[in-house]
């Protein structure tokens, strides 16, 4: 079973205050890169993995959604999530990633925010997922990026002069990584970029896209504290096809 | 034009004296990686882009291909490439990938070991090789990966207690990069992870495959110097189906 941090009362209380939670979807800097991914949603069927509050569930029904299932493995989470809908399209529902199972071309379209990163088996999710999609339907997901997870230590290596390198070890050496997050000893799963990409393969899916946030140079030009995600990728959004 | 570094003379001597130009393939530690993706070339047109001396376009002819083409722009390579083979069914061609035109449906397969990241424009290459290769044709490169190129200054960072990190800045600036290696001022072309998929996807190939060469753990405890190869990766290899 996957860690459930979200549940833990101080993890919980710091997250609810990050900018994405307090202020949506458009607290997130990647989204609109995501948003420009997300295929047309117009009577589908969708699946939104690790919903959280559900920000993307209430987005992708107002973008068309015939009906939203949101999954999570935090009762607070979807507590905050049924209580912020009335929409009767948008199901909530309680299960772990690590061995949910979904009824055979039920959806249309699946979508995952970093949740991805803390499941231990992406092969038997992808696996599930491609069963759980109908023929042409697609999967949207964003992770944290390798370069970002690979190291035990992630955090800037800065010189005198002020210059940052991000630091890669142990980029090879797959598995669970531990860092203090919010709260101590948040357990993530870190893979390869080849290792994500050839699973999807090996489930069947066809790459479509991949996307590694950074933002414009104008956008740092308006929010200087953002420039450092020019330096490397924290995130990594890849969309397949099944 | 893409720089002819391998025609100057100091760094041609060097070249020469590394081990995989001295033992050919079997000097390339990642070779049987690669080697295990390529595909049956049993009665192939093949393609070689950079050949070099040659190395890969003896084994592709070796392992079954009909006709092998090696392309490279150094002079000096091509001559030592044909005075190495008296083999009729591999010609060698000086051209620039930066230029270079091919008919169409005229190969099967494309190869190519450590010449793409010396191309700036990778789209209009992908898009030509696209309209080289026969339905179904394959295309296998190695380049280097983005992690190690990213940052202007690409060596480790070594700790007191002599532990390693990688380095990696302006990730997303990509571009060209200058070091000096065997020559100054070599140049290359940095590109993210998400631009090189993205081109192949845009050019009409299906990703088939991704590697990202790591010593097994078993070879770094019989060639100890290898170990630093599992803290990030140097090569980042790309199988894709037209």
């Amino acid at each position: 079973m996957a860690q459930n941090i979200y549940d833990d009362p101080g993890f919980f209380d710091g997250y609810s205050r990050l900018p994405r939670q307090t202020e949506g979807l458009a607290g997130a800097p990647e989204w609109p890169t995501v948003r420009a991914m997300l295929p047309d949603l117009s009577g589908k069927r969708v699946l939104d993995l690790g919903c959280g509050f559900g920000w993307a569930s209430r987005h992708m029904r107002e973008a068309g959604a015939a009906a939203v299932l949101g999954i999570d493995l935090s009762e607070r989470m979807l507590a905050r999530a049924a209580a912020d809908t009335g929409d009767h399209a948008i199901t909530y529902r309680r299960a772990d990633l690590e061995t949910l199972e979904l009824p055979s071309a039920s959806a249309d379209f699946a979508y995952s925010s970093l949740a991805f990163h803390y499941v231990a088996d992406f092969s038997r999710l992808a696996r599930m997922l491609h069963g759980a999609l109908t023929p042409g339907g697609g999967l949207l997901f964003t992770i944290e990026h390798p370069i970002y997870m690979a190291a035990d230590r992630p955090d800037w290596l800065v010189d005198r002069a002020g210059n940052k390198v991000w630091p890669v070890a142990r980029y090879a050496d797959e598995g669970e990584r531990r860092t203090d997050w919010l709260a101590p000893g948040v357990v993530k799963h870190h893979r390869t970029m080849a290792t994500t990409l050839n699973t999807l393969v090996d489930a069947g899916f066809s790459i479509r896209r991949i996307a590694e946030f950074a933002p414009s140079p104008e956008t740092v030009a308006a929010t200087p504290a953002l420039a450092e995600e020019r330096e490397r990728p924290m995130l990594l959004t890849v969309a397949a096809t099944r």
